[in-house]
């Protein structure tokens, strides 16, 4: 990769410096709050196979990894310049105890069928896929960086070629979990038809009495139960700038946010 | 109506006794909070003009022009049995002061085009419409009451079709108000479509912590304004088997749920 010489990079910490992310700064798209709420959608112990789509430098598939030490991480991203920002985060130092179990695969997720599964995204294999989907937020799409464009290029077939992925490849009962804006709900749901069921959305709210920014979403594979709304989780108590203790806790790794005892 | 006979009628005091309803008593769908949360969607101080899709005895439609002295009120039904009550309730001299702003119109929602417009719904006309239509409650459905099947006959078409003819019958800039189980909001989201925009959905959770019940989705017909995902509105409180104050004042007309200020 020459163009790294050119690329201002970081190292950020997550979980509390449990693990780091280099990441390109000013360009590409930066992980941050999404990536950790999108990994404490999986819970449980392991052993399990998780697969983050569209991983970027890996925060969200890591955050798993680091949290769940039966879990083995393959974070699948199609740009060749994150992909290598992923592998030098696999190689930090500070992240050994979990590199071993993730790995990285350049690829793209909107593949189908046969290329697909030559790109090595095989059919029914991972009990998790998680995905926090590149969206085109209109009021900060100003910029004419490319890589964020396509970081932020969404639209509703996005997440009909995503979540068919993400059916194909994971096992049947396997669970998708993903973060979204509250905007894509409709064609979310549309695309998890008859692939995914037993869907639970949770509202993510800044703050009380504010709209929702985000929805958290998880379905089961081949599940045949209904959709339920759930609670919304807000992150900030009024007045206060610091997340609520559950919220914290979310972020920093210490939780998980299961699903709903189901019978 | 030679079956009224038959039947086993009420007649249920709503807005703590401003105004009452005629309903058939075991068969056909028997109005309650539903209704009154619908029509609490209607925010405003009239003159306005009000279509009630899908009226049944006139519940939602007869709680705005009870509330909204200036709304003139079309109940739409398609059950003769259903529109015979709507009238009868029309009747009741405890209705005298705002049964002259509403009207019975017994027509198929479902209708489109020439069809619709000869059954009497014209085309951009009201201010608002609103709509509870029926679903198929599958814990519920075990009854043969033949009435209420229809009354809870519900799929995603439904959705397409109803709010066709509330975008056909609405004029540019009017309100279409609706409250629906959680289960149905893609097949809403995607029947809005082009034809409604800024969505506002919320969540409507007996208590904080259960799943939502419903859904309570107002948008603009002709606006190009995003969805947005509002707080859920919790119905009791932790321990209490009464209404909170907020919800209480929606169920008995004293407050309405305006929607979001938008610039």
């Amino acid at each position: 990769m020459t163009v790294e010489g050119t690329i201002v990079e970081t190292v950020d910490a997550f979980h509390r410096g449990r693990f780091h992310l280099v990441q390109p700064k000013g360009i590409g798209h930066r992980s941050g709050m999404d990536a950790m709420l999108l990994a404490a959608l999986v819970a449980g112990e392991g052993p399990m196979r998780v697969a983050d789509l569209g991983a970027g430098a890996g925060a969200a598939g890591l955050a798993v990894a680091a949290r769940i030490a039966g879990a083995e991480v393959l974070l699948v991203e199609r740009s060749p310049l994150m992909a290598a920002f992923a592998r030098k985060t696999l190689a930090l130092p500070s992240n050994a105890c979990f590199a071993g179990r993730a790995e990285v695969l350049e690829a793209d997720v909107g593949l189908s069928g046969r290329a697909r599964r030559q790109a090595g995204l095989a059919d029914d294999v991972f009990d998790h896929v998680i995905m926090n989907p590149p969206f085109n937020d209109r009021i900060h799409c100003r910029t004419p960086d490319a890589l964020k464009a396509e970081a932020h290029a969404m639209d509703d077939d996005l997440f009909e070629r995503w979540i068919r992925t993400a059916g194909a490849i994971m096992r049947p009962g396997g669970q998708l979990s993903l973060i979204a804006r509250p905007q894509s709900v409709a064609a979310i749901v549309d695309a998890c038809g008859r692939r995914f069921g037993a869907l639970e959305i949770t509202p993510l709210h800044a703050r009380a009495g504010e709209i929702a920014l985000r929805i958290l979403v998880t379905g089961i594979k081949g599940s045949r139960g209904g959709l339920a709304l759930r609670m919304p989780i807000v992150m900030h108590e009024d007045g206060l700038h610091a997340f609520t203790p559950f919220v914290n806790a979310l972020n920093n790794g210490l939780a998980a946010y299961p699903r709903l005892p189901r019978p």
